[in-house]
């Protein structure tokens, strides 16, 4: 029983992730703080390049929609860990259900990714069409978690 | 004579460079706000992963350490578009001389982007020493650009 304990507990420490030691060691408003840059930082790329582009505010230049999303490819790696339950009494826009329901929120991260690593391979293809219908799966994406996990503005 | 300026306008707009484009159609604050972010989240990993190990606050973990070199690696391409002429009255740390110096501003941010991609070749050779002087050396860069650049705190 007990060597069963001592399993369960090595397989959360391995489930926190290396990512995740090094948070446990930041503050709360650090990890807050931390969190939100990389979501500035994703706004900066994804509104400010690709749905920019999309909206036809920006030309469409295929070079620099492949760059974004490259840095998106790697900006969306790294909020995550910031959503730490310590961070739980730290005024934000982030909803309780991201603590309640961590397997739905975790789901909205990796169904971002996945939309995210599908445009990066795409803007490899140099069909314009495609890359603009991917650029509105990732909006979908950063929406259908801001809808669930996100208070609204 | 006209046709010289002409040309001298296309060679400034291409050096401007396509992110530079982007850039332009943002407000001051925003710009401010993305470069702000993209500093935070390098001081997430420098200071809280590598920093961290260098000052034995951390144990020495390889794989963390190449993960955040290669974060790194992306982070530091991202902040200088930020330093827009637009934002120079804008309240921020960042000293006049950025838009004084420019060149010695843009050999700061060349040295950063060439420590950090020696950092990230040596997390590869797997000889620890080597790699904490590397940290190390971008720690480094990253105080000589304050230095001139940054507001004394």
């Amino acid at each position: 029983m007990q060597r069963r304990l001592f399993a369960a507990a090595i397989a959360v420490a391995a489930a926190t992730g290396m990512m995740g030691e090094a948070a446990a060691q930041a503050k709360p408003e650090t990890l807050v703080k931390q969190r939100q840059a990389a979501m500035t930082l994703q706004g900066k790329y994804h509104y400010g390049v690709l749905m920019a582009t999309v909206r036809g505010r920006m030309p469409y230049d295929a070079n620099r929609i492949a760059q974004s999303a490259a840095y998106l490819d790697v900006l969306t790696q790294l909020p995550w860990d910031g959503f730490d339950p310590s961070t739980a009494d730290v005024k934000s826009g982030a909803l309780p259900a991201i603590y309640k329901e961590p397997a739905k929120f975790k789901e909205a991260q990796t169904r971002l990714r996945s939309e995210v690593q599908k445009l990066v391979a795409t803007t490899k293809s140099g069909d314009e069409a495609a890359v603009k219908a991917q650029i509105q799966a990732v909006d979908k994406a950063c929406g259908g978690c801001h809808e669930s996990f996100r208070e609204r503005n």
